[in-house]
């Protein structure tokens, strides 16, 4: 897919979703999965070895953004204006956590975002966020 | 002050707090300030230079959990319920961010937090960040 | 259903959802649907009559509540810790708005909850909501 | 004050306001006080007759409308885009709520505000907020 290799083109000029090893599965319209596998580097917690909140939100994060960028209504330009994730468990230690984000409203200025993120348990989330972004030119 | 120095290994201690390059400012009852470094990894557009917000919300986060963790009313355990991030502006790029935590309210399950992250220019902050944590033992 | 008929006596017990005019659609294992006809009193902008955010923010807040008390992990009281609303554009006027709301986690001491309010246009969601409840006994 | 009774006028024309019975305390440059008088319609909870959360939030919401309409960088015209409520307490039945709302940053499309919700014991707030408004004209 010509979309998807642009998609993957775009992350690795990012030093920090590079940094994170992000990758993306999917890009569709309003629609975007990306994957991080799980990296000693990103533990939060020595004990657990579970992955920090961090960098499952700077996924999020990142996913969102690419969500946002390929909606038909996007016009080219955008940032995080604010977001809010819910934690609802942590992260299974050794599994690649994935990112599932819809760019479910476009307004003259305004982009509103949904995503989940997944473990190999996809029946229990491990983080939902909800943000506004940009629409900018 | 021996508060500062646990806090500090106790930083060292998380990986991903540890590669962000996170430090202890400063730790009270119930405030925190934290510092993370500019480091070229943490590019988030490679433009302009900016940092990842990813990073940013690392930054917070920790910060947040660690006004937590210092607030007398803890019960010994934390871990994020929630978070929500408003980016203000981006963050100038070479400069420190420093995020500024305070745990304003706990109740018995859960502990109340608010983070500022600031660069160089004090007055303008980065990012504001409200969450709500777990207050456990 | 008893059900039904139980948590519309307990809506009506609520003076502040009476005086909205709340009412129960459907509730289930952890969902719950409620509505609240237009009312003139709920408008908050003399112009377009459009009811103000803070009636839809309440059916939310409500609808919320109610979710989390039929999930069958719920230990009987609940308590808003906090809600976040994304407003995606105005409800229409004389319309009657639904609220439909998935408490889709339960932990120890909280549950998740997402909602979404309606309005005839079910295409074109009018509001998102997502929040943390406490979960007691 | 001139601007105090606009800002008073501009309230009484808001049916839903004026039901609620919110009134200005003071209006400055992105800053803004509210009042609202307890009133057995707004009682969320029959048996501690504590007022609903949804009150609180439509007086939080439009007294950061208001702080908002008042910045010098405003443009004229706003609406609620996103907002996150944390509660704190419950208000004491019978007390008066006062909300006091700061507009601390004004980009070109969006203003964010946050805001505090306090009873008699100014101490212990009820609730804060923290959101984004548009920015428009």
């Amino acid at each position: 897919m010509n979309k998807m290799a642009q998609a993957q083109r775009f992350m690795e000029a990012i030093p920090h979703a590079k940094a994170l090893g992000m990758r993306f599965e999917s890009i569709g319209e309003g629609e975007a999965e990306m994957r991080m596998d799980y990296n000693e580097n990103f533990i939060g917690d020595p004990q657990t070895r579970v992955i920090h909140g961090g960098a499952v939100f700077a996924l999020l994060d990142s996913c969102c953004g690419a969500a946002v960028l390929s909606h038909p209504d996007q016009r080219g330009l955008t940032a995080t204006i604010d977001l809010r994730v819910d934690y609802m468990r942590p992260a299974m230690p050794h599994q690649t956590i994935r990112a599932i984000a819809t760019c479910y409203n476009v307004t003259r200025s305004v982009a509103f975002v949904r995503a989940v993120a997944l473990d190999e348990n996809a029946e229990k989330p491990v983080a939902m966020a909800s943000g506004a972004f940009v629409n900018g030119a």
